[in-house]
């Protein structure tokens, strides 16, 4: 670790999650994180026609900047990544860090939406406004949580994995006994089982919008089946994480101590 | 504590919660809770105009007699409020209720409640029947188990934030999806991501009303797989706060004696 | 004890759950609760004008019999809980019976069932009908589940309670809110709160029949938000109900020898 | 055991799971467990006429090579089942296997898919493209995670019957009210129990398609009721699995070593 700059270091401390020692977010990031949030909702807002035509010049206003602050953002990160404890030479860490596939994603992103101001494609632009999105994932990279539900994710990935594949088996099932029963009655609606299938997903998941139902009784009570199977089946998922997370909290701090 | 008049220290262990040895609320309290659902039941049916045209001479008095009720209440508790353990002295004790938030709102929603038999306006009358929902609250603040449920929400907040913020991205994700594959030919509904927004909410939910669907293939297969992780994701709060609920339960009378 | 017949000893041991002492439930009760389901299914599947006419006959002679069989059943029970266990005279056991609130229901439905093919009333017949799904409930008292599942809801009851009203109060809270903001707009729909209180129902337990839904901007923000919050409430029972069942199986058998 | 050839032992090492000593499936099974599924999506994407009138001829080889490759998956267990641990004769060992339950349903699944190349009966092919999708329930066999899931279903069993028939209570009750409230109104959706019975399934699995619902005060009030009720009562099965997976995998283990 070399400590040339005060400046340096102080930075680094409030820019990397790893070397802020107090509890949350340090002040910088806490900052960075809700412009996350405010670029998502600019970029949302951005595409609804009547605002774009009132606010247009605002809008682009407001991305430049939120742009040229990320950027200053990369490069501050890529300046204080020098001081990461260790004898790591500082341009090994500057290197790990532009490699590594978070620096690579936000870096794209910066540069695609800078582009449309100097490039003055409209059509990147409208790409830009989904990878921005992706920003708010990084929310997720500076939390301390994600272990605790990757770690109960990795306890029960078998049963989850399990729950997944019954529920496939019982949806493609579903599908086919609608296509049997209603496939020549609805059959722009149940006239094949992909057809079924949209019917299937709506119905298991308990969403219902009603554009796709069984009319005659056959296709009722078999519906009917589905709906009791399906709503025990998406019970499960819960009930298993629930059990995973509770014995996760339980031994989290031993189980933390024994991971390399 | 000033143990002046008998009357004064009975009534304080029937007003005051924590001054109530046995289980459950005192008959008072009892009395005041069920008072406050019926000042709400009231408040409700009073809108609907076929109601209001037939009794509205019986509302208004039903109101009046409530909001008596509430201030002799509120009265009584800043009388007997001197009767709290400690050395403290009375108009102390009083000071601090009167200045305690709950007060202050309860008596807003009193004077509002009171206003309209005094001036006569109906405009803030409309205005009253809200917060006095807020009275409701108070059931809340009168019982035990809501510390269980604020201890496991803080023991699981980092997770419930993460998974509200990955629900957030998705939203935003597959509002943007079914913005672009099915602006153009349903604009009215997914012309615009604050658009299909709506539709995100009402499918990730699985409320699904009906009003907004994809009619594409390639927009049902998106909404689909939506529905299908939005389930997932909405599970997940569930399981966090039975992990959470579960510790808590099982630690609850050491971690109370901890607690400052 | 008065140990005359054996016979009636060995039906005693047949008829009440307590005295079975193998797993699950005797055969003669097995039998029973069959015929309480069988009975149930006839009596909804009676109501089809369709089924009725051509199978009315065959629907009143099943009604007799099962009603003579639960007569007989009622009788037998009658007769041998004069072995209970203990030094209580047969007549008091079985004055004990009589008047238990079950043995009441029972009778009862089992009059009622019977009364049509004496005095041939067809309205008291339609009662009747709902009366005897009650015996459905039968099968939970012979279930020993039951204490598992009673007991965890006593653990957990006021934090249930208190969810229940915190959604009661979210409930009110958005009707009012919805009715304000489309009230006007929308009056068959939202023109009191008492109508509005229909949507919010619909909404927040996320069945969202598609008859009731919000046009205006601000009233899809104001029903997002509350689809967003009612789910999140509609989880927190499951999650308190997961902490409580899960400390009630752990430590079940211990609690069980200290309950009276 | 018999280790005549070191290609069968290797194979059946491949082959059988339980012969697998490396974490998760073998290279074979694994290829095996993805043309499953593969087989699956073929025959669902099978019954779109759009699809099998452009390429009919793809379809028809997809399958003959699958049900050849499923062919030579059945004759290769038969052949290395011999290799299984034990003192059993080989013969026995394959006539334990070709008589085993899920050896049966391969080898009908494999004779359906194969018939129609011999007979060339289009109506079979239509049975066999519903049996092929069992075959992903073999997934489930393959995978460790079964055991837990099975178990923890043992474990609270009894629960989990008494909260379905709970709800089955309510179902029926449901749909009897809302027979007698709106059975006039609304004779073809609500004119009898078991039509009822649809609008029952469709409001307490929350589904909501929109094409039933009370359109009275009263119905709407129970309709209501009903949806609260349903919604706790769906709550319970994911509460009930989370408490009993959150106890067999905390005591998964030693389980296992007592479990024969």
């Amino acid at each position: 670790m070399e400590a040339s700059g005060t400046l340096r270091a102080r930075l680094y401390r409030q820019l990397d999650p790893r070397a802020w020692r107090h509890r949350g977010l340090s002040p910088i990031n806490l900052v960075l994180a809700w412009l996350i949030v405010f670029a998502a909702v600019v970029g949302v807002l951005q595409t609804e026609p009547e605002l774009e035509n009132r606010y247009g010049a605002a809008f682009v206003g407001t991305e430049l900047i939120l742009a040229l602050i990320f950027l200053a953002e990369y490069l501050a990160r890529f300046w204080t990544i020098a001081e990461e404890p260790g004898d790591t030479p500082a341009w090994r860490c500057r290197l790990r860090f532009v490699l590594s596939p978070w620096s690579i994603l936000d870096l794209i992103v910066i540069v695609v939406s800078l582009l449309p101001f100097i490039v003055g494609n409209a059509s990147i632009l409208r790409m830009a406004r989904l990878a921005r999105i992706v920003r708010l994932a990084k929310l997720g990279r500076m939390s301390d949580a994600m272990t605790h539900l990757t770690r109960a994710v990795r306890v029960c990935k078998d049963e989850l994995i399990l729950v997944i594949a019954l529920a496939g088996a019982v949806l493609i099932a579903a599908a086919t006994a609608l296509y049997w029963i209603e496939g020549d009655i609805q059959p722009d609606k149940f006239g094949s089982v992909p057809r079924s299938m949209w019917w299937a997903v709506v119905t298991m998941t308990t969403i219902g919008y009603g554009d796709v139902f069984p009319i005659t009784p056959g296709g009722k009570v078999a519906a009917g089946a589905l709906a009791i199977v399906g709503v025990g089946l998406i019970a499960l998922p819960a009930g298993i994480m629930a059990g995973a997370l509770s014995q996760v909290i339980r031994t989290g701090d031993s189980v933390d101590e024994k991971a390399p």
